[in-house]
């Protein structure tokens, strides 16, 4: 089965693109990298879920959590409580981490079991996370994630109270050491196996949303909002 | 904004369980931390991409990779040119790492800012990946990876050929240090914001597949398969 590292690849038109460094090209199917900063944005942005890895007593943890793109930052939330977030706010000079995002586009079908594989856009960001100590840079961040789920939600919500600020903690990651990756098209199989029976191509990943379903506690006479009316 | 480990828990019904360990016992939210075997599978089984972490020059590393489920032990291929994938054929007694599989269900809108959240279930595995070198495992493997990503594929495909199984790696990363996570259900608001005029509730996101997109290059008289016609 063909990694879902190899296979056709996309070149983003350029922009202004991060600088590649050891860890952010490939030892394989380096074609497939891509630096534009757009294109990196434009993945982040469209995820809900990063996957945040960091190493605890020597070992690697990866846990997924909610994050948010402010400008070249990227922000991730939780508890004061949380291990990694702790452990970012006591690292001195900050958490080694690497931050990865994924959508999965496609399943790839090829006549050759060795090129099947999966149409994929993923963003990597290496870098060391810091704890976010400005009240006013915490605030933003805050704003942002709940925008990051819904665009312009922080300001139809009750914002944080000085309890719920001093119960999160939120750590910054700078986009700095980044790629891209990604996959598109349709199967790639050798020239020989072109006349084998056996069907190939693409079947798309379905996006979308389901009808909004309202907690059954709304106050009286709340309506659904219209940035929720237009998905 | 609330974080992704805060929330109602679902308690799943009991069957077999994987034994909790210092590293899969939540220091936050451990009442959502789930070890029901069959619980983890369906959430394994039902995504296509998992997230890879492992260790390299002290620093962390996550990559999506493809992986598929055989019983209690999960497979992950790549290029045997691959960094993590010859790693973990060259160290001794293998690679520590760390495989996370995550699905986004919802997006949670609460009244409060602090209380926004995600519906997700997600599986993290904590273990050491060993390279498969019993080329009978390997192959079984690698069917596993093509039915993982269309049940029932690997028998409508060429197999590979001894020129792909030798450029290919296959590691295995045993079920044992397991647990899986997950929120559902509507915001959870604390009580004296439940009167506010914000709207409240879950949207759910879409999972499903679009129409099959046949590669150009089909041998004339291929047709779409039974087994995508169903989805």
């Amino acid at each position: 089965m063909e990694s879902a590292m190899q296979g056709p690849t996309q070149t983003p038109t350029r922009s202004a693109a991060y600088t590649p460094t050891d860890r952010t090209v490939p030892t394989r199917s380096a074609d497939r990298a891509a630096y534009d900063k757009d294109l990196v944005h434009a993945i982040l942005d469209e995820a809900y879920v990063c996957h945040l890895g960091f190493v605890r007593d020597g070992a690697p943890v990866v846990l997924p959590t909610l994050y948010a793109r402010v400008g070249e930052r990227l922000y991730v939330h939780g508890s004061t409580g949380s291990r990694p977030l702790r452990e970012a706010g006591q690292a001195d000079p900050g958490l080694p981490v690497c931050l990865t995002v994924t959508h999965v586009d496609g399943l790839v079908l090829a006549r050759s079991a060795f090129h099947h594989s999966i149409n994929y856009r993923s963003v990597v960001v290496h870098g060391v996370a810091h704890d976010v100590t400005d009240p006013e840079e915490k605030r933003q961040a805050l704003d942002a994630l709940v925008d990051h789920v819904v665009p312009g939600r922080s300001a139809d919500s009750r914002p944080a109270n000085k309890k719920e600020l001093a119960a999160t903690a939120v750590i910054r990651l700078d986009l700095d050491e980044v790629s891209a990756k990604l996959r598109t098209g349709g199967a790639n199989d050798e020239p020989e196996d072109l006349a084998l029976p056996h069907w190939a191509g693409v079947v798309p990943l379905r996006k979308g949303y389901d009808a909004p379903v309202a907690n059954p506690d709304l106050a009286p006479g709340t309506e659904l909002p219209d940035y929720l009316r237009a998905r």
